[in-house]
């Protein structure tokens, strides 16, 4: 493994994760059509703070520890664009001053409108949702198919694919024995918006390139990640990564922990007992190193559930207006009428067992963590605007 | 039931239901962006005949029958003209010399890209399969939940989507019970062509829709379709349907038959023992006519399998040298290599009784039937170009 190819590498997990590949040696490239970083700049959308664009990033990490990460802005959603990553040519773009690295050994894709918020806005928002999720992931299937079969596709899907059943969630898959007869199949899914559907779409079709095609893909089902720092970032806060704490771009924790900051009640939806797997940003980069680091076999959709704890929504609060205590935050919690449609309490089940057994060691939920993330966000309380904490999308 | 609005109208069904329906005295609207059409100019197509535009066969059907049925040609995947079906105004427009109908109390979506072949060709018309099928299928469930809720939507998907499980498939839903606890859920899919992938996610799409915004949906999967005549069609040869016996949008009956009439031989890929559920074009209409008349619940999305015989590659072939015989052809039949990755011989057990309670009387895939077929055809042999019967399009 040599050659780490990101796209969406500009987004809240994209920049962390070159700058964990290239702190390791990895000859890593980023790709992003600025999409998120647009988005900051709406009315609606809340940043924690302001970020270098991602060459003077890449820049700024090349000054502080020789390594370089290589970064093209294009659209994915062009196949050409897509496919030049794959040629292995060592090509120079002069408009961009660019030099592409061969072939990718392993590609990783955040390249999707990743809020579910977003998603559920209007037609418009639904549609674009819609086709940039899949024509990128389309391309990439073809690009891989076409130039470079041995690349490791390593994808992230969402646990909110699989939606709450009634049964054990299992990492992806199912044995189904059905009047007497068996075979296995994905694990059934059902998602609570446009984005999320998009996501099993995602996983339709890779599990079609895998079957035709013989690709190589990990499709990760990650919960919803929290978190602001991980050792990359602490180098420089210019290599800080996107923070929202806004309804659509803003994940339910990093949300919280704002609205913590600013004296703000907890805004629980309904009765709060919605239960999701969760994780630290750090864990992020772990399971996607170790899942980088040990490729599945050709012919292999595998899947892992990407998660390191169950919490429910009222959990979560519970947990910050505690730590928020000891650090003399007075937090209110406040319970909301439901604008989304979905199960308020529920069974929630899933198995998560596949990287810690490749060696995933868990950073949990703790109250020495949530004090700390209220302590790095409170340097930024200036800049934080209450207005964007509840928009009120309605499902 | 009254105004009805069918979405790709110029198809090989859409044409064909537009013309049952305005038989029996409903509004009928037809939509078609051409593309069928438009791919009938190419030269790797080819129809048995052409036929006269969508207005000019809605003109005749006028002057035969007195009875109209409104067209209008437009692209489906732009949202606005999706939605101005659904707004109910009446409304005229000059350009076109389009005057709409109040809002459809049934919709039938046909309006996708519906060959498997041309989605494998390359990256580009796989990507415009996936793009057009779900945006016109994600445009009109917006259409419906903001204009026209009580709009009865009926969805053509195949049974392709299944695959060929080792299981016996049911129709749209399964019963999962696991680890002591149970629930229900779409019964597991998983295609054979980028083409199928997208009804797949139509699926996914359309469920969405009806559990968040309580659409009324019918999905109907439905095997390959084949014959040339209905009882609307045989008023006037220039209402007849396309009819495609080339490798990309041929069907494989209709092929097979096509074949026969030039003393080609039949060709099997690989063993033949391929299995699909199939039905005659008059059991299509008889099945949406039925599913129309008998509308689901709101909030429920119901599944037919929408087929009325299984039958493998090497049995329809069989049945075709048979018949032909009686007419005094001289049949062969070949296998060559399959170019497509499948199962060539397969467990295959397909329940399909809901429409059958509904009260729908098949038409079997019979000697009759198959000899009324080889005579159709035989009159247009002069227009039946042999270079097109195979092109080995590789999965």
């Amino acid at each position: 493994m040599k050659n780490i190819l990101i796209l969406g590498g500009d987004g809240y997990l994209g920049w962390p994760t070159a700058m964990h590949f290239s702190a390791r040696g990895y000859n890593v490239t980023v790709v992003d059509n600025n999409f998120r970083r647009n988005m900051n700049n709406s009315p609606e959308v809340g940043s924690l703070y302001s970020v270098p664009s991602l060459n003077d990033r890449a820049r700024i990490w090349y000054e502080k520890t020789n390594y370089e990460i290589k970064v093209k802005i294009c659209d994915l959603t062009n196949p050409e664009s897509m496919r030049s990553f794959f040629k292995g040519d060592i090509a120079y773009d002069w408009a961009n001053s660019y030099e592409y690295n061969g072939k990718p050994d392993v590609v990783i894709h955040y390249a999707e409108q990743p809020s579910a918020p977003y998603s559920m806005m209007d037609y418009k928002t639904s549609n674009f949702t819609i086709s940039n999720n899949l024509i990128v992931t389309n391309n990439l299937m073809y690009a891989v198919r076409d130039h470079s079969i041995d690349t490791h596709i390593i994808k992230l899907g969402t646990m909110g694919e699989y939606g709450t059943p009634n049964i054990d969630i299992e990492e992806g898959w199912i044995d189904i024995e059905h009047k007497g007869r068996k075979d296995t199949f994905l694990f059934p899914r059902q998602a609570g918006s446009i984005y999320h559907t998009t996501k099993i779409m995602d996983t339709d079709l890779l599990w079609f390139g895998v079957r035709m095609w013989g690709l190589k893909v990990t499709d990760l089902m990650q919960g919803p990640v929290y978190g602001v720092e991980t050792p990359e970032i602490d180098n420089d806060e210019n290599l800080r990564t996107i923070f929202n704490y806004d309804e659509i771009f803003g994940t339910v924790i990093n949300r919280f922990i704002t609205q913590a900051v600013m004296g703000y009640p907890l805004t629980i939806y309904g009765k709060g007992g919605q239960t999701r797997g969760y994780l630290n940003i750090n864990d992020t980069l772990q399971c996607i190193m170790i899942a980088a680091l040990n490729p599945p076999k050709k012919t292999e959709l595998r899947i892992f559930n990407q998660i390191v704890e169950t919490l429910s929504v009222r959990d979560i609060a519970e947990k910050v207006i505690i730590a928020g205590k000891e650090i003399g935050l007075d937090i209110k919690l406040k319970s909301i009428d439901n604008p989304r449609i979905e199960q308020e309490s529920h069974y929630y089940n899933p198995t998560h067992q596949g990287l810690a057994d490749l060696g995933v060691k868990p950073n949990y939920f703790t109250n020495d963590v949530i004090t700390k993330m209220l302590k790095v966000v409170s340097k930024y309380k200036d800049n934080i605007n209450q207005k964007l904490f509840f928009k009120g999308i309605r499902w």
